[in-house]
């Protein structure tokens, strides 16, 4: 394990540069150009439209995703840190898969159709990538190590290009804010992962895995800047005009009327009626991810926010209720809770999609075709996570014992003092009673 | 008091689903759009010039307000979570508030002019509804239940809303950045419903009403994201142009000389020359709340400069000496000392104004006008304040007891393990119960 | 010294008035316009494009540069408070310095060429001084007084803009990102402070200069910004087109591939494999320092992600290696490891930009001025340094005792519990005397 991690790092990067070299170039040959004859000025003004949404989404990436995850008590380091090593690795193989998806034996420019857009187009693309693996990561968190997590990313991202492939150019469906492609096979694909690596000597559940108070203002330094950001999410890959701006409203309208339905079911579902972070935390973005893919169809902002009510409710319920069954009855254990926040609000996103396109609002694909784009989805991701389940049980990758499971202790240099530590410490020095314990 | 909370949020947003259902459509028409013959290209382009400050602004109101308050160290899931809950609720109904206002009877569209800018001009309404809730909350926080804050949401919106008719309509008062209509207007209502809410029992302070050193830092993280944003809320509604680069320029200067005031008068003031982190937090943005309303004129940098320093420096000294007499003499409790960072300030902001408009920097307005426009904004906060405290004050909405005020853990389910109950413990060395174990 | 300070900031502010008074106007004059014969719709676009940017940059330099500081466990009020401090002055002292470089005599104006480009261009200007004043104060973290750090400000900024001066008007040189001109001047100039400043009776460590478990996720939260944004730094000031283009995609994945190498070095120099938070804190953002000055080129993904990969290995060998060298053979002490993050990366920078000059990546400069550049950096950064290390030194400006240093309560009110204290106190079961109680 000493050197497994970094060298299979350095051949990862190795391989990404010699790849770029061979296949990615600046969109700035003139005789492209000039085929698209796009004047320059217009591609300034697309830049400047563009770049903003960019780093919204880039925000959600690196800041919202990767602090969300940072609610466990002995795990942060690793939440965070995982997390923007995951994304620097999917920004760079994304950027190839979609270039061979897209290219058609030509070298991969960055971007296609003029150069600048297709800055956009091509980054956009793969940050749908590195956000489905962040999403598949939520589901193990705390239970695999960083040199199976690169595995992942680069099986992950190959099958999600598959799908994307199929969902996009044979079924023609419409999805612009990915609730199928992106936030379900996200989801199951990490359940598939979770299930195969299922640790029976964890099913009573670990010391390490709850939060303390601070872990849980950490986390929502996630959910605000996820929440806030959204609507760009959605937005990204929109078609300027009407498009984009219904994306947009649709978007906002989901996410506010979600945040209602989560504070009220968490206080319903709970003890005491008292509210719970970890639906706060999560449930309150369900609403941008049920609201994906009829983000930019004419499907007025009150059904958004009736699309966004639901998905708070069954976010919440899916937690409360799902989550232990299965880890007990189906052996699978979901960390984060991504099927509550991605899975479910993305199956919502589907159906709300079959339905609307049924309903005429949108006239570019079929209720057949957006139903058999959620079954791909799905399914090419409980395949793909089975198989990958399987790759990362080989007893090669150093992954944790089930008692270093979700301590940032094993992989990382940490500070002599953590205060869950000194806690402990305490514990076993003197009959000191922490409530906790 | 268990299921009054989760039906209150359902019966809110199932309201908000049937107004928006009858009376909110996008601005989408085609006959509207063509009476306005705007064209798609300028639609487009003023959407992507906007875009950006609405995030800017979303960030201050979810980030910024949410973080700001986290300086308590046992209420940090209510400050950030409960300002997420009242965020979500005024943005819904501010929508519904601003196109009563502005609709003259037909189906309030989001947008009015053109499709696009009435996005922004709409969204940007509920987001100063929003802001203004959420300043009074400041001053209460930590002492009524977030049942009590869905009430006074609804309440205080439809008396801004009122207000700022009057001001904007009536006495054609300018006031871009709000130093009146939210700022002062937010602190003076908090102050009333603080004041008729006011704890006999508290007035020798409580043990929770202090920060820890980590909660002093995530504070820090809400007071940054405020200082960036400022220029971008008081610029928000700036006619393009002159005016707009105006009040981006005087609210940055501003600020910035804030800064050196603020840093220099918490040494001056305080024992030993020592820096205060509550003055750091907070007065610092003072000079965004004073230029606010002279922000697009043409005031001469080295004008908001001044603004700005006397800003800062009246926010220390209210810190420092008003706000314990407010406390002890008029019987107000301002938790988060609203009245010291929106409250005199906006005051200030009105005087600044006031004298502006004499000198000619504004041609829209008259002094008499801006004069009743500050005296409107502070009578109508505090008359709508006095009722909805007296309506709060109804023994049938969970207000927290004495004991139990700044602490989550009457209304959340908090980790068995918090730093300061471990401190807590320890210092007094006996088993002191804590309300959620 | 119970004055000193607060007087200072005082007087420092009135001053900047004054200035601000005399020299600084709008860029309104209708006749400058006309001249320029800029059309308003033209600045309007130029405005809204450069705003966003703006934002960004201003994230890093508050949010960013501040919590990446927040590392030491005693030191986060004064890391992020005085960040904000210098950030303030810094902004309203690099427009007046700026001005005097541009002005050429005349009034400054906001602006040079036309009112909206010069907002931009006049205040990322001031962007930058402020950025090197914040990279030196890295160095000397810990180790200085406020008072100190307003000195620092002031001449600090001044030297810069005297060799900003020379690299771009005398040499000519191009150095878009900056690598040479802040990022190299602030680590060079911030060691030979430090290095005058050398205090031997801290050669064997402080107790308080460590992370706790927490402290290191504040500072992952300034990382994260300064990643996101570092594309909308290095392309701020480029020519709109091709070159700002280049500038976002040849930082963004020169950044990418430089996480890649610092995970896999960190993990390589470290006990057991295991990964440094100092490490990936600093060493995942050298590759945005190191492309800086070719940024704009074309010089291909791939070598921008070969540039990266380099920056991020020989940052985390810095850290590693040469940082404990630095103190204890050189007698400077650098307590961010500035020189890893800024010092080294940016003459990787200015080495590459040499060899992309002279492969003819740009026909603007030559191999031999961009040498010049790079030494002229070097060499002010240390002068400057040396010179203003020996007037720091001088007894009069409150400069912390050993014992103190890396403590927030020397200079602010620290609240009665912070966690490492409680832990400390434990530890050593003593009566151990805190400054601040």
């Amino acid at each position: 394990m000493r050197f497994k991690f970094p060298l299979m790092a350095i051949g990862l990067e190795v391989a990404m540069i010699v790849l770029f070299g061979l296949f990615v170039q600046y969109e700035k040959d003139q005789n492209i150009r000039q085929q698209l004859s796009s004047s320059n000025s217009t591609d300034v003004d697309r830049f400047s439209e563009l770049y903003p949404l960019f780093q919204d989404v880039h925000v959600m990436i690196f800041v919202g995703f990767g602090f969300l995850m940072t609610f466990l008590k002995k795990y942060g380091f690793s939440s965070v840190g995982i997390n923007l090593l995951i994304a620097a690795l999917g920004l760079q193989w994304g950027t190839l898969m979609q270039g061979i998806l897209h290219s058609h034996g030509h070298k991969i420019h960055i971007g296609i159709k003029n150069f600048i857009w297709d800055l956009h187009y091509s980054l956009m693309y793969s940050f749908s990538f590195t956000a489905t693996v962040l999403i598949s990561f939520g589901a193990v968190l705390g239970k695999i190590s960083p040199l199976q997590m690169l595995i992942m990313t680069i099986i992950e991202i190959a099958v999600f290009a598959g799908n994307e492939h199929l969902v996009a150019e044979i079924f023609m469906a419409t999805d612009i804010g990915a609730s199928m492609t992106i936030h379900a096979f996200g989801a199951y694909f990490g359940l598939a992962v979770a299930g195969v690596l299922y640790r029976p000597g964890l099913r009573r559940g670990h010391d390490n895995e709850e939060s303390v108070y601070h872990s849980d203002l950490f986390a929502m330094i996630g959910t605000l800047f996820l929440w806030i950001f959204w609507p760009s999410f959605n937005s990204a890959i929109a078609e300027a005009g009407d498009k984009e701006y219904r994306a947009v409203v649709n978007t906002y309208f989901s996410l506010a009327a979600c945040v209602l339905t989560a504070y009220a079911f968490s206080s319903l579902v709970e003890h005491r009626g008292k509210l719970d972070m970890v639906h706060i935390q999560n449930a309150t973005l369900a609403g941008g991810v049920a609201v994906g893919t009829c983000a930019d169809m004419a499907i007025h902002p009150y059904v958004s926010m009736i699309i966004g009510s639901i998905a708070g409710m069954v976010s919440v319920l899916g937690f409360k209720f799902l989550t232990p069954v299965f880890a007990t009855k189906l052996r699978i254990h979901d960390t984060c809770g991504v099927h509550n926040l991605h899975g479910l609000p993305g199956v919502v996103g589907g159906l709300a999609g079959i339905v609307a396109v049924a309903l005429g609002a949108s006239d570019t694909s079929t209720p057949v075709m957006q139903a058999a784009a959620l079954g791909s989805s799905i399914g090419a991701a409980l395949a793909g996570g089975l198989i990958t389940g399987l790759i990362l049980k080989l007893p090669i990758w150093g992954q944790p014992s089930d008692q270093n499971c979700y301590d940032d202790s094993v992989f990382w240099e940490v500070p002599r003092w953590r205060e869950h530590d000194h806690h402990f410490h305490e514990h076993h020095g003197h009959n000191h009673l922490e409530p906790e314990l």
